[in-house]
């Protein structure tokens, strides 16, 4: 199977997400970099051409450039991965659908509703793929609660508690000159603080597992650390539009926290539950028996795109790959005027990204408004 | 050392809270039950009386003939246990008050908040204790958390997340003639439902540990089991006096949880987490350092009553134990005319039980008012 | 229901294991103290009597004295335990039983198999209890586990790892004075440190769990700290008569661990695991399924004599109090002339503590032959 | 930087292992597959080649041909991966030293010691790379421990427990065409069954991490599923050249477990406790202190090779592509002249995998003579 002829835009010397990015489709295998805009400095660019083993004549100044170049080539990049700061992806993921190269952005899609919805069109009028790498929906158990609620496990949805506390901004790490810091936490870069960054995740996997949309929120958005411009803790109670109700907590001030991402799911028959330290387990029970401790490699589990036996252990980078593994499928499929193995759908597009835009602005006017319940 | 002559109101035959008060009081050795008032029936009364060895002469039919009964006598009770339904604790509570015996109520103390007042100004001016069963008090990890605190290893307190969530009536369970969920489930005996039954006992932990106050609420009330006429899930967010955020989740229809109870504290220099159903354990966490799980008897933690070594489990009972052993030091501080140890104020009286109403009633005002910010 | 007439051989002032035999009674409820021999001290004795609220004229100078003395009373005491250091366990319990007394007495049952054999045949003979406080089997989900292997949940056995190891012993705390360690590291007082013990308990808890019998011991039996004249740490290699295999662990030595005691046991088509410290769960797995987190309180499971409700943790002295449930239950069924309920025979007796005994030379016998395999 | 020309000697389709190497080499990115034997089927190592994105002309039918005609080009292969059966690690591995160029050898290392003992020696020769993939020596939380132990964080080792328990070999498997399980079973190409395939892993990690060596065994060799021809339980009894003490268990029909390997090492001053399923946290005991909870990413633990944040776990992929980042950084230094950087002598190389022979064979003699102590 040959290779897709892949492009990078961002991800160059120093960038965490890229190199994320980088090592999933790897593990994948199915992409084969051959061109990209590493960074806004071209000689950065030139430089990770060069640690990239990328054709240096193929690292480019400006994405107009790349499009220009790569569009003239018989073996053109086939699909591009956007990991550039988050104010970039909209104008970005529109050059490069624009000219009917498919899209991979990571999170969030943009950093407004409108602008989203526009990329949602867009990519509905070129027929390209969108995909936009939130990256939970890509573990295995995560899937397969997903698909224990939808064959009715549970039964009618009532509560879902939904969290993702981390630590590491417990002081004013922005103003040390720590680069993940600085970004993250400036207004003007980032948007919302703690909420957009993992409040984020959290609601999209809430509304990915349970297969039900939230319909209000009440928030309560707080800086908790003096000093700091931006949301740092963000509590949210959350109704369904099912009935259903809920709360969802984000922070970035738990102090011994590092990536404590947990959902769980109760319903009229049964509850599961998730924590992403532990990504392999899932907790399943059903009314009137005792929990299950259910991993991946258990009777019924699906098997991730990685496949490794059940008990070695896999991670964030297998869960991240797992999208890149359904992107290929994705654009393999078109290229072959086929359609895509439904497993592939799994994969978060546009009309997520423009979902998880809707609920971060909700949150945002609920808590200016002293937490009244305000309609995503 | 003489134990105390003790009295039972409520706790006969068949009632599961009367039981755990009996065990609590008799690992503990300090009490000898010499009287009470079993049951609103007579017969039961006497029967029960046979059965927990107490001189039937002793066995009365009500509160009023105990009282001038016991008052008769040179070896009457000392100090009674209230364990009848919620509406009784009032009164009951107040007579014994009135005529100088001590009094421990299980909780809640009333099922309003003015009855709750007076209950802490006839404590104050009859000089006797009125000591209420917040169990979970009696913990010796919670205990230790609450020092710790106290001592300042977390600095400013910033995030609480408080939950107990419950599972057994997730279907009508009322319905079926269950006891223990007819009481609960029914709004004139019990006020309130999730809320009163296990949320008012994480409010009281939350405040109790972190020694401070939550000044307002807002509150998301539901009865989600079809057909249910009182509360069975609370979600509440929190505000601190001192600007601190968190929030509440109190659930009885959480299916596969027993007695969830847990309280996550974070401040400015580190965090504390506790869990109910492993209850020798405390996550510690100080800033810049991995977490440490300290366990009843890691060196600095307190040594309960029943002074089992480390390792050696102890539970609810012994935990309900702790609260007798505070009480008994209490009376016979005073029937020594002595000051009582320190430790043993740790132990919740009426104040609490006031405390505890309050809050109660702000939740439910919140929900009516559409989960507006109420203050406590 | 009366209470049992009862009546403590040691468990005088500041003595550990006496208090937990006392609080186990007392939980139970049918055990009334009313005579004791609390210390070889007579001074002690007395002023224990005091403290427990005992009549001073029922505090005995000797187990000889206070035979002739209860039995000439019509009220005499009905049964005994017996908590004295290990090598008084044989002559006092044998005493007692020749009076026709029933006897609780702590484990070890003696310090040799013939003593063990003697008090074996004596009980028989006398036709009165000899219960042994192996305290373990009192808990229900230990319980749980031996009724789910009888009824053949996990087929025929192949391997059993069990364990107990701790850490306090991992300095020469002997050498400190600290009382304790003294005693249990003492030869002659002890017979066996570790080995006896918590490797006894280990033991004890496979075959009443399992069932089966281990047939032959291969072991490597140490003094790890320099200095010490008693096993501190025992490997042992373990054969079953029906073919399976295990090992067991016993170590004092083991920094961080307070009380580990855990027990797996591996059959044809299932396993079973349980851990000390967390008493109320049972792992289940059945081959091909997820394993099940079973607790107290799920579907299934026994019911404690304590009763509470699954979730509010029930610990050491619960279990412990378990066994007095039974033993009171046996005692009472023979003076009742009618057959003691089935449950009760699951506490262990002189039988047991014999079958200990053997475990313990044979161990200590193949320690000394550079582990060759021994018979028990 | 160049990526190294890598070969790889088996790994064609559906092999398990060799798709591991492959994607570890990836995420690693050092690595570039221009050539191999894929397979003893010439078509097949076709097909292979073709998928693997390698130029067909260099997909070789054996060994002797690979290294013929890639030894003629001046971009010959550097360095080849051997994940052959266990059988023909031997004689491939020798071909490659021989001819110069590097390898990295799936474990075990051969079938035997002298085998071993020639490529410790050739290697040595020629200079050349002969790593093994003792893969759980790539996480990063076991060179952390490993670290912590040589700056003597626990003092003088006393006791060390090792267990690597599956359960998927509890039935005849092997006897259903399941290919794995074929293999895995046969003595001829397997020599040892659970003691080569996952005992192996556990005592390597013993020796790596302690630094210490075992002196002698005295194991318990089992077949316990009726009608298997290997070993699928070993029970182990371990003496250290230092009077350490210790056990080691590997299982094949511990069900439930999947790969359930995990390592408890108890020093004079503290202990270290890891476990396969969790990779990320280590357990660090101070005596005196309450245990540490420390994870990747924590203050003082080392950075992987993949180098994500912690919190963001890290599995089994990222601790093979640990060694192959190690022994690009060997390779690399030695075709640079320098020294590699002191971290990728971690990774293990055939002294380690001799020394694993020796390990195995002294357990299988101790296993025929009746468990009697066998020196390794």
């Amino acid at each position: 199977m040959r290779p897709l002829r892949w492009g990078m835009i961002g991800g160059g010397e120093g960038a965490f997400i890229g190199a994320v990015h980088r090592m999933a489709a790897r593990v994948d295998g199915r992409y084969q970099l051959v061109a990209g805009v590493f960074s806004s400095d071209a000689e950065k660019t030139k430089r990770s051409a060069l640690a990239l083993n990328v054709d240096p004549a193929r690292a480019y100044p400006s994405v107009e450039a790349m499009i220009a170049a790569e569009k003239a080539r018989p073996d053109g990049v086939e699909v591009v991965s956007v990991v550039t700061p988050n104010h970039m992806h909209y104008p970005q993921s529109a050059a490069f659908l624009e000219a009917g190269i498919d899209v991979i952005c990571d999170k969030p899609l943009t950093t407004n509703t409108p602008d989203a919805d526009k990329l949602v069109k867009l990519a509905a009028e070129k027929k390209r793929l969108l995909g936009v790498t939130f990256n939970y929906t890509g573990y295995p158990m995560i899937r397969h609660a997903k698909q224990l609620i939808a064959d009715g496990l549970i039964g009618q949805l009532r509560v879902v508690q939904a969290e993702y506390p981390q630590g590491w901004l417990a002081t004013l790490l922005e103003k040390t000159g720590q680069k993940q810091a600085g970004w993250r936490t400036d207004p003007k870069q980032a948007g919302a603080g703690a909420l957009g960054d993992i409040g984020s995740h959290s609601f999209q996997l809430v509304e990915f597992v349970t297969g039900e949309k939230v319909s209000e929120v009440a928030a309560d958005v707080s800086a908790l650390v003096p000093g700091r411009v931006i949301d740092d803790n963000v509590n949210v109670l959350l109704r369904f539009a099912s009935g259903a109700r809920g709360s969802l907590w984000a922070s970035q001030v738990a102090i011994g926290h590092l990536n404590s991402h947990r959902l769980r799911v109760y319903g009229e028959n049964g509850s599961i539950l998730w924590f992403q330290e532990r990504p392999e387990e899932l907790t399943v029970i059903e009314a009137g028996q005792a929990p299950q401790l259910v991993r991946r490699g258990d009777p019924g589990t699906p098997t991730s795109s990685v496949a490794l036996p059940g008990g070695h252990p896999e991670g964030f980078i297998e869960a991240f790959s797992q999208l890149y593994t359904d992107f290929a499928e994705r654009v393999t499929a078109r290229l072959e005027s086929r359609s895509p193995k439904a497993a592939s759908l799994f994969a978060p597009d546009a009309a997520t990204g423009a979902r998880v835009m809707a609920f971060i602005e909700a949150v945002l006017k609920s808590g200016q408004a002293n937490s009244a319940w305000t309609r995503i």
